[in-house]
């Protein structure tokens, strides 16, 4: 009830950024029975009138400063190098008190971006990121249950207000997430780890296969297990380049652990000892079951 | 017709093993209308039973002897493992002039095997190895569709005989396969890239992950992009160092491309060199999107 209450409570939202993220949180605020007033801000005219088209919000503008200016809850959803122009944006035209979020998905580099360019508003702002999404973008790639049953990280700064978080983790609940907070640091690990990790191992084993001379030989054999492993290398190569930029310290720290490991793996198959590759596998199968049980999970 | 005549000459089809390519046989070999005799070899007693109460053969063994004495054809669908064990009892209990075919994921490997323990009946023998696969095993894993649509290796040594492939190459037709001939090393190469550095790098994914002080967490914060890349690391352990091991030379090779690549790639993060990833990023989105569009693979 008192989660419903601070959502409704936000009567005109703003969504900068109507991609698979921003497009889905639109598209879940109506859902919810949102009453107030849905605002999109994206890049070009055109993108505002197939938004409307949509269906996605009650207006929609090419300029920040329009879309936002009578917003009380503003939700930053654009790539990572768009951020600090956002910023800047809703800095200067936003209303005073408006609470403002974002989506990204490394958080220390959008804290500090939020010190430089929200400076004033940091008692505001929440960062956030949802653990959700595809290999997919643009206005048509968000869907309305993207977020049922997942899980949403919100990593408030020790300036982020009491009524900005709840405003906050209101607004997910009624998108059908689970919000659990923690430090940036903690969750740049984390997404390091199982998030951005992945992306570069699937870009470069495709790039691996793309660049030798037989690469349309190689794919007309790959099969299904090929297909699931490397859907991740479909996912837009800019975004992911800044992500990982974004999150460099904990990308490489994870990337170095994984390329010691996978030395080690490659000796023990050099060596012929059955045991340490087994192990390697064993463990792994196991992990992997075991994550694989996970009711929420064993349907993504 | 040529093709189905060959395949229903075969009157008594031997399967030694019955998990989920020698089971998704027999149920093929069923479907197909064949009017002989399907004879399944296994590994104990119990096994025997339940596949019977399966309906995946007309009779059972878990003796290989008394599955192929009266076989003129035997397809060998077992691990890596056992295939010397069970050339030796083929070799010493089938008809002489019984076709044989395997199933196996290396087939250099495999070549070698059975000029040493098939010696006497090379001219009958055809390396094969389908291109499909789940990560499920055991005698419930197969199912009647697993090679529809999809494509079947063989790679006849310079002793195999004509009659033999075309009986082979007419079989995999029969259970919705295309068939490719080509050298047994062109098919290593091919399957340590799309297929056995695939798995290596799962496992080694999720094995680093797993060995990590914060496992649990981690695990419950991956997404669907971590449940489709680490899908592999769910196969079987054992076959998969087996296969690993078996193919080794081919399986370095690549893996150290690889180890090359990612390293480069990480320096390129390192450096903040958004163009060196970008272009990493790029290359494989387009290949992966490319690979996708086939309609046989979209679906798998």
């Amino acid at each position: 009830m008192s989660e419903k209450k601070h959502f409704f409570n936000a009567k005109h939202v703003a969504i900068v950024g109507l991609g698979l993220i921003g497009g889905s949180m639109a598209r879940g605020i109506n859902r919810a029975g949102f009453r107030g007033t849905l605002v999109g801000a994206v890049e070009t005219e055109a993108d505002a009138k197939r938004a409307l088209t949509l269906g996605l919000v009650d207006a929609c503008h090419a300029d920040i400063a329009t879309a936002v200016a009578d917003a009380d809850l503003v939700i930053v959803a654009v790539p990572p190098a768009a951020l600090a122009t956002v910023f800047d944006q809703i800095a200067a035209h936003a209303p005073a008190d408006a609470i403002i979020t974002d989506t990204g998905s490394s958080k220390q580099s959008v804290v500090r971006l939020a010190e430089h360019h929200l400076s004033q508003r940091l008692v505001h702002f929440v960062p956030g990121h949802p653990i959700a999404g595809t290999e997919n973008q643009g206005l048509e790639a968000g869907f309305t249950t993207l977020f049922d049953g997942r899980r949403v990280i919100v990593t408030p700064t020790d300036a982020t207000g009491a009524k900005a978080l709840d405003c906050v983790v209101g607004l997910w609940k009624e998108l059908g997430a689970s919000v659990i907070e923690m430090e940036a640091a903690r969750h740049d690990e984390i997404l390091a780890a199982t998030s951005h990790l992945p992306h570069v191992l699937a870009y470069a084993l495709v790039d691996t296969l793309a660049t030798r001379s037989e690469r349309q030989e190689l794919f007309a054999f790959a099969a299904g297990g090929f297909a699931d492993f490397t859907r991740i290398a479909s996912s837009d190569p800019g975004l992911w380049r800044d992500i990982v930029v974004a999150n460099r310290a904990p990308v490489l720290d994870v990337l170095d652990t994984y390329i010691d490991n996978l030395k080690h793996l490659r000796a023990a198959i050099d060596k012929d000892d059955h045991a340490a590759i087994e192990a390697v596998f064993k463990r792994a199968k196991a992990a992997r079951d075991e994550f694989n049980g996970r009711p929420e999970e064993s349907t993504s």
